[in-house]
């Protein structure tokens, strides 16, 4: 049973342990030092890390509601029985699935920019990090986070709670970086550059074409060229 | 049949039909003037448009993909071999769908802000016309752009087609008031008022806060002031 079998059946939990990740720890440590004392461990947990690779994928790309563990078995040619064993039931795997993307976006986004001093710089290195993450085509399926909360917002429950907390701590970290930056009304920057990377997601998956990154990027310098620093 | 079966099979007509119907034409007015001649035929247009109304909504909250012909007979409390009688399949059904919430896009956005100068006063008037749109809940299940949009990136065929054919039109209008207004990047500036009411939408769908749509008036307001008028 996997070390992180608590977060996920508690979304609450889940969601505020997810703030501490994505501004003091990173998950990856977190999980590394939970699961570490055998190598059984290590390589349950490589195995569950791979399938949830996978998950991520399958789910940017068809929706995480139609992720069964049936439809993820036959992707990864594996039984069902074998996935339950990681997996109790489909909204275990679907939980799980979100905080494979948390991963997947910290080691993306927030790890390479956390050299960066805080505020603007720190903004800019994080916008940055986000579109070129999309640019080279990180989620196959588009971005995670666009994908699933589209499909969620009208789906109340335990996936929903876990998807809009980590929006909710990727917005309040911007807003603490924002407030840090100087900004007059921090959430509403932290709001403005969420819409414009999300805004280059969508389009860009629409129309295939990568001039909106470029218009993505030079909204992004002057939304930060209004703050201080 | 419907007199848009032949658009409906062909999207790429479909999605050129929908330029014109955008930015010269009502779809609505177009739909009456082709079905006219016949009170059986004004009849079987006002049912049919009654129950793409509810598709619409259901396809808003629960994805385009999960609208079957069954599915939306068991909502409307109808036989399945009625639905086979204005839609002949599954397909067929979703794009009509599309169809449907381009009329309604069109009546709330676009019919109400015609008398509104060409240029910034347009967009001004279209961005707030959209926003009082989302904010009012005309949606059920959110904006049905954002919601399908991101559910059929993925998804190759006529139905992505349509949709991609629709926001296409879209932002090309947007662009071409953008043109008028004097912007320097009118491409530009259509892409940043898109991505600020998507934003809105997104975050609202997934907060409940409202204080989002100010922030996106804000934001237009903003983007608006660069250009002379």
């Amino acid at each position: 049973m996997s070390s992180l079998a608590g977060l996920r059946r508690e979304p609450s939990v889940f969601a505020r342990t997810f703030v501490l990740f994505c501004t003091l720890e990173g998950v990856s440590v977190a999980i590394k030092s939970r699961s570490a004392g055998s190598a059984e461990t290590t390589k349950g947990a490589e195995t569950r890390a791979a399938i949830l690779d996978r998950a991520v994928d399958l789910a940017s790309a068809e929706g995480l509601e139609g992720l069964t563990i049936g439809r993820l078995a036959a992707e990864l040619e594996m039984s069902k029985s074998g996935l339950f064993a990681h997996f109790g039931s489909k909204q275990e795997l679907q939980l799980a699935t979100v905080d494979g993307a948390a991963r997947r976006f910290r080691g993306a986004v927030i790890d390479p920019t956390a050299d960066a001093p805080d505020g603007a710089p720190r903004l800019r290195a994080i916008a940055d990090a986000y579109l070129a993450h999309l640019d080279a085509g990180a989620y196959s399926g588009g971005c995670f986070w666009a994908s699933t909360s589209a499909e969620y917002d009208d789906r109340p429950g335990p996936v929903r709670d876990a998807i809009a907390g980590a929006l909710d701590a990727w917005l309040a970290e911007l807003e603490r970086q924002a407030r840090i930056a100087g900004a007059v009304q921090p959430e509403r920057l932290a709001f403005e550059l969420y819409a414009v990377v999300m805004g280059a997601n969508s389009r860009y998956r629409l129309s295939g074409d990568r001039k909106v990154f470029e218009y993505a990027r030079d909204a992004i310098e002057r939304l930060l060229d209004e703050v201080p620093g």
